[in-house]
Order: C-alpha cells, then sequence, then structure tokens
C-alpha cells in the first residue's frame, strides 16, 4: 500500500508523532479487489471500515423484492463501510461492494478500539470524518425530499462530476430511486436542450 | 437547568472528572424556548447545538416554493441542530423550531472549540453521539428508497410511538414525505384494519 496517501489523508485532521503513525499503520491492512468483488456483505457483522486508496464503490441494502438500492458511492479519500453494523457489531443492513478493481486499506473494529486508546486523537479525526459523513446524509436527505427528479440528477452530476464517467448510468439511477428508464429520459431531455443552446 | 439531566447524558459514553464537568456546565448555557418559537434560522450561521432537556422540536428546510420539508425530530436526551451550519460556520440549511416549550442546554461553537481542548474526551462523546446520529440517517435514506408510503409510516410509529403523541400529524407526513391527506388515508385505512380484527 502507498502509506503516503492514506497519512496524507489522516494529517488533514490531525497530526501524530512518528511513533503513532507507525503504530496506526500496523493496524491497517491493506487489501485488493477486483471489479465486481464484495467487500461486506449485507447479514453479515461489519469487521472494518474501509478507506479508498483507489477504485470505486457502492454500499446497498437489497430489499425482499430483491430490488438493489444504493446508499452511497465511494472513491479515492472516502471511507465506506456499514458504519452501524461496524459501531455496534451487529449484522449489516448493506453490502459493500467494488464497482471498479479497488485498493482499499481497512481497519478492524478491535483494532480501532485499541488505537482509540492509544492515539485519542484518532476520535477527534473520526469524529470530524462521521460528521462529514453526516452532512452528506442531512443534505442527501433533504434533496430527496424538496427537489424533484431532475433536480435531483442536476445536482448530483454538479456535486460528483467524477461519478457520472465512472459509475454505470443504472447505479446512478438506484443511488437517485429512479428506474433507469426514467434516468435515461431524463438524460435525453437533458441532451436535447444542450444541443438546441 | 437540572444540571444533572444533561451530565447523566454525557456520562453515558465518558467518565470526567469533577472538575472537567464543572467546566464543562461552566459553558453550558441553558435557555427556555415558547411552543412555536424559533431557535435558529435557515439563512444564518447555527452557533449552537441544543441538548433538548424538556420539550420537542423539529428542524426543517423550506423549499423555494415555500413548502417545509422536516429532516427531524428532537425530544428530551436527544441533540438537535443543523450539525452542517455548525461544524463549517456557514449559513444553515435549516430551521429550528419549538413544537413544545423547551428547555435546552447550548453550547456555542467557540466554546465547543475550547472544550475540545481541555477536555479532549470530549472528542469521543460527539464521536459517538454524531455516529448515532449518522447511522439513524443511514437508515432513514434506505427506508426512503426501499419501503413503501404504508411500511414508512408503520416503520416510524414502531420506532417512535412517542412522537405520534406529540407531534401534529402534518409534521409526520412532512417528515415521511406525504401530504397531510394521504397520511390521513393511511392512518383510515389502518384503524378500520384493526377495528375489524
Amino acid at each position: 500500500m502507498n502509506n503516503s496517501t492514506f497519512l496524507h489523508h489522516i494529517s488533514n485532521h490531525i497530526s501524530l508523532t512518528g511513533k503513532e503513525e507507525k503504530l496506526l499503520l500496523s493496524k491497517v491492512r491493506s487489501r485488493e479487489f477486483l471489479k465486481g468483488q464484495v467487500v461486506a456483505h449485507e447479514g453479515e457483522i461489519s469487521k472494518f471500515i474501509n478507506f479508498v486508496i483507489s477504485g470505486s464503490l457502492k454500499s446497498f441494502h437489497m430489499d425482499n423484492k430483491g430490488n438493489e438500492h444504493i446508499l452511497a458511492f465511494a472513491i479515492e479519500d472516502w471511507w465506506i463501510g456499514d458504519l452501524g453494523s461496524f459501531a455496534t457489531q451487529k449484522p449489516a443492513d448493506y453490502t459493500i461492494q467494488c464497482i471498479e478493481n479497488c485498493e482499499l486499506a481497512q481497519l478492524s473494529y478491535e483494532d480501532l478500539q485499541i488505537l482509540y486508546t492509544e492515539i485519542p486523537q484518532l476520535e477527534r479525526f473520526f469524529r470530524i470524518v462521521i460528521q462529514k459523513a453526516y452532512v452528506f446524509f442531512q443534505r442527501r436527505i433533504i434533496d430527496n425530499l424538496s427537489l424533484t427528479a431532475k433536480e435531483k440528477y442536476l445536482n448530483f452530476i454538479k456535486q460528483y462530476p467524477q461519478f457520472e464517467q465512472r459509475v454505470p448510468q443504472y447505479m446512478i439511477a438506484s443511488y437517485l430511486g429512479f428506474t433507469p428508464e426514467f434516468l435515461s429520459k431524463i438524460r435525453k431531455e437533458r441532451s436535447i436542450k444542450r444541443s438546441k443552446s
């Protein structure tokens, strides 16, 4: 693993000593996954949280009709996992799956509890990371409640232009709560409008 | 303010010394608000986060058509605020308003930064509180994407039976993304079904 990517991300919020960095890295497990591979399964306890060194992933919930509902995407420098399952060590509501080949830096629940004791500043680090993720969800809930379907889509591609290139359209449709056909209709209308203007 | 309620809540996650408790309480501002009173306005910077000693509140976003979209409710022992605005000290997306008369314990942004330095354990406390709030939102997003309207309502009253008694129905409708008429229809169907069984 390229340690500098991970340590640089950590240093965005806290300053660790060389000794602390060494201890942290000793607990981080680097793993590679192939496109389509499942990193963590719904119904199983999430043992790891995952920091994305490279690649892209999705977390999704399967409803009882077998439909996949995408909760989140993640690319380089993002964290992904079922935080509810990880924090409580109860079965997960979400599956985490690779959209592209991925390299992940993983921290286990047990190791993170040790690290919280040994490097209390990590409490601050994760407080800030989780706070950002919370605000992101807060924004998403309000967008879901207050925007039209078209506004939701335009908002999404404005906020995350990189996803439009890297994530298949049917996944973006699932994330936005649309059918693939409906998203295709919105995109078509938009491209007609753009080519006319 | 009844300090013991607040300190008991803190002690759910961390153990403070007498000196730390005293310092923390010296920064907490106790305030009373009347039913309907606005605690923090959308568009203004959220200076405080609020812990509910008594009463109930809602946070909502007003869309450009003047419709109110409720993001969250809060009752005793819950925190409420626009965490995005509070954390970044940028204008709020949400208004926080009392549903009942309220007593709140408020912490200002500046004081919390001082407290994080003086009592680093508070990083842990808020990491856990925000983590729980994040998981709550995670659940809500998936419910919105994967449940039918009726399932959403039944889920809500099962999870938060206290809200059904204390919060007007039109607010519950707004929270669930329904019109009040639609919620009324679901409730009617349910009561017919229950009286038949």
